[in-house]
């Protein structure tokens, strides 16, 4: 796993005992995304697939769309003062005649609309922007009884959580169940970007038959990312806000969060959770 | 609470049965934070103490340390077209002679850093900007079993979490483990900077005699607030990740993790927790 987890000494104290040991962590570093050389943004992640952290996070803001925009990606050596290579700043060139967004160095999306800032302006930035229509031909329908398997799907799959406990994870899923791909990162943004990312470079936009799951809550920004990518369904172990069901309603999105053993709720788009008629009441 | 929560129709759905009813959400809204007129960032946050966000934000960012520095912060008026208030943007002025430090619409923290973009580039990005010491005269020092009391007292305070599950909560402790204050948002960034703003305008930097605690992981940005707010100890429910005990342990903050109980691990400034000497095995 390399650069994914660090080893540090910690002391532990249990019950009033005390003992010193090493203890794993999880890896965090700050990661430049350029795109065309220029410098867009930084977050900090989990190192490990940073390639395809910075052509989801392009997806997220409406820059890319399908693999053949993307020309290639690099670490930049001459990053630093003596031209070493951290391994923490990727240059994303995009293929001739692509046109690029205005996009600036802050979240632009929210400041060029012109009802000034509100969450309807977000709304209206994000259904602007997208690349994809939500896809129902036919719709994803999706049983309950799959919907409940998620969670510990994901749960059998993160590796580096079980050692560090300090990872978020994302996941997509096809409609019945099988795990596609998961990814955990400290940012749970970046696990969702490393998703979309990976499948924008193997020509998988949109995700429109997937599942998206993810460890934490949905906010208004994995609400986003899953819009951007076609994907229909954002499940969440807990809580969304108010801001992702309003992103959900508008776009078609199926939201459903505190998805729980066999409960769950689901806040938009129920049309592709198939609820039995005769249950409901 | 008025903002702070909405209301939206959920579909509930728990062991096969199906049910339709109200749900409180927590809400979600951009904030855009200026500085002296100009646009510097803009966060996704839960609406109320958003002057206490700003404030505690630019606390962060290393532009302000003192109350004196802050002449006043409004909510821009005209952010619309219409010239209407959406109280989603709010300008901090500074005081008359308060140098601003040269900080730009990205986390200029990291790239005006002479090595390149590294962990080590973030630690000293911190450390240069940090205002004030952490404090040692006396040293803080705490009871494990005061330490082991928190997480229950800070749980008693959350009570936007009771209702919508959707929040992060930080809080702010004295030695003694008396709760001095806390915050609930979305972002668990921006709960921290609610704590922080809101003592910076009441004259309380640096607050070098607090506990800061968290309700999830100790992440780098986290250490990095208490670092530049002058607290001397940072305690989480969850795990650190490595970027935050480097952080920690050159900076001289104590990092604890995995409060649980009667269980913590202290992964830096352990000086700081009155461990029996006699239990050190």
């Amino acid at each position: 796993m390399g650069r994914v987890t660090q080893r540090r000494k910690v002391i532990r104290v249990r019950d009033g005992h005390v003992s010193s040991r090493p203890d794993t962590l999880v890896a965090e570093e700050p990661l430049e995304i350029r795109l065309n050389g220029k410098p867009l943004a930084i977050t900090m992640r989990t190192p490990g697939d940073d390639f395809a952290l910075a052509a989801g996070f392009l997806v997220s803001e409406g820059v890319l769309g399908a693999a053949a925009e993307l020309q290639n990606i690099v670490y930049c050596a001459g990053a630093t003062q003596d031209g070493s290579n951290t391994y923490n700043v990727v240059d994303v060139r995009t293929a001739p005649g692509v046109v690029l967004p205005d996009i600036t160095l802050e979240r632009n999306v929210y400041t060029t609309s012109s009802c000034g800032l509100c969450g309807k302006a977000s709304l209206d930035a994000v259904r602007t922007t997208a690349r994809f229509p939500i896809s129902d031909t036919p719709p994803v329908r999706l049983e309950p009884e799959v919907l409940a398997s998620l969670p510990d799907r994901l749960r059998d799959r993160q590796r580096v959580f079980d050692r560090t406990g300090g990872l978020h994870a994302a996941a997509l899923f096809d409609e019945e169940g099988n795990l596609l791909d998961v990814r955990e990162d400290v940012g749970r943004h970046n696990a969702v970007d490393k998703l979309v990312g990976r499948a924008l470079r193997e020509g998988g936009l949109p995700l429109s038959r997937s599942v998206l799951m993810v460890s934490g809550r949905a906010s208004f920004e994995l609400a986003q990312k899953a819009v951007m990518a076609g994907i229909p369904v954002l499940a969440a172990v807990s809580a969304p806000s108010s801001l992702a069901v309003d992103l959900a309603a508008e776009t078609g999105l199926t939201l459903i969060g505190f998805l729980r053993g066999s409960s769950m709720n689901v806040y938009a788009g129920e049309h592709r959770v198939a609820l039995r008629a005769a249950a409901a009441h």
